[in-house]
């Protein structure tokens, strides 16, 4: 069993904290947690064991996981390997659960504590965020990437594998680079649709009652996501910018044919079109 | 309580038998299902008390739902209200549940038996389709819209409110215009984003496996209207053709925007886009 030292408890590094405690990998959780409301709320709520200073945590945590903004995140992660250096602190292990993987797997590739580091993107998330967004089982059934994991040390990783085995997380292994690409087409491209959307509804349906009224569960689902933080969206969209304008392109594209194809009462082109959308079925059940 | 004939019993109309037979408001459901083998699963499964023909329905029931795609749908209510005036059925009503109001409305205006329609839309669904997509519960807590009612008999439209409050569904009276130019902003362009995002992904990602892999609850959840049927789908889109057209253009430009504040690596416009976004948090709970 393991004290576990989590930097930022939001909705990812509170859930993790519920789950690590409760289901016993964790013998006690510290949190560090920079805004005073959210402090005072994951004491009040007992989110974590004990709310510590950042220079605490880092003494008295085995594992540190860095769960905040990925721009952030990346600093962190380096002034955290840096304070291992200095202090010859070589059984510690710093994770990240960032959205994006390029940059902190770039930052920290020649930093002499560099094994000490495992990259980890566990697919997860809710569109709230905060400690009150926190929840059990939030993690459960869902991949978790590990990326660059051969410059982690052996041992480094195995003991993260365990943590994510404890949230019941199936890991997948890739490079940095690939984990930007896929999560550009599979998460962060949604996102966009969904701001997007929300952005379309609120300027032509003025009457905000209306939206209100008539919102279907098909609209809610679709345009939930719009409901995510700017401060964990902004650094993602622009760190992962290459891949995001690429698959934006591609989207856009297909936006357009639907467009052509509605605007010249082309049935058969707008039926061939959903067809081939269709096939998601088979693959998202 | 009241004989209900309900024509097509995909999931409006399989779900409306499950409720209004066991919450008490139809002593008998009627189904007419022309696909063989949803009309042999909604017999095997109970979901009406008998599968009839066309004829016999209209013969037996008090109500008849007209629960096929938008298109068909037309005509049908057409042949009905025909066969009211020819037999002289000037107790039975008939409604329609489509998602586009304008062009049914325009067909039956002039009909002699009008009074005897009242046209309806539960605003309800799941992406699924067929007798084995029918759900209890499905219509409780949601508007249903009232498409120029004043066009039909007052007592048939109470008649029909009766109907939906056993449904548990909030009545919205507004004239069929209204209704396609709001459904196009909150219904339909979620349906044409999330057909485009599920083309946009199966053309990039030609691995299926990290699609699957790496899809988070979020991209599930923007993604899986994208699952919902062509034969319902082509007849909305290119009946509410402008509405759906002018909503598609103000959405293709807010993409446009992000885009191009992300190739600037503008973070504050990007930032003012996604709080903009956020608004919608107040609306969508």
């Amino acid at each position: 069993m393991k004290t576990i030292g989590i930097i930022g408890l939001g909705l990812i590094g509170g859930s993790m904290a519920i789950d690590l405690k409760r289901r016993g990998f964790a013998s006690r959780v510290l949190g560090v947690e920079k805004e005073p409301v959210n402090a005072a709320v994951a004491k009040k709520i007992g989110l974590v064991d004990d709310v510590v200073s950042y220079e605490d945590c880092i003494a008295q945590a085995d594992i540190i996981v860095v769960a905040i903004p990925v721009g952030e995140a990346v600093k962190t992660v380096c002034d955290i390997l840096d304070r291992f250096q200095q202090d010859a602190l070589a059984e510690k292990i710093v994770i990240d659960v960032c959205s994006t993987k390029e940059q902190i797997c770039q930052a920290t590739h020649y930093h002499p504590c560099r094994k000490q580091f495992v990259s980890t993107h566990p697919m997860a998330g809710t569109e709230y965020s905060g400690p009150w967004a926190a929840v059990p089982n939030l993690f459960d059934g869902r991949a978790c990437i590990f990326a660059n994991s051969e410059e982690s040390a052996p041992k480094a990783v195995k003991t993260i594998e365990e943590l994510y085995d404890a949230l019941c997380m199936r890991p997948i292994y890739m490079n940095a680079s690939q984990h930007d690409v896929h999560t550009a087409y599979v998460s962060h491209i949604s996102h966009v649709t969904s701001f997007a959307l929300a952005l379309t509804v609120l300027d032509k349906e003025q009457d905000e009652k209306h939206i209100f009224d008539l919102a279907s569960g098909g609209f809610s689902s679709t345009v939930r996501l719009a409901k995510s933080s700017a401060d964990m969206w902004v650094p993602i969209l622009t760190q992962n910018r290459e891949n995001v304008l690429h698959v934006m392109d591609t989207y856009i594209e297909k936006m357009q044919q639907f467009r052509e194809a509605i605007d010249n009462f082309d049935e058969d082109k707008v039926r061939e079109l959903i067809e081939e959308a269709n096939r998601i079925r088979k693959i998202i059940r």
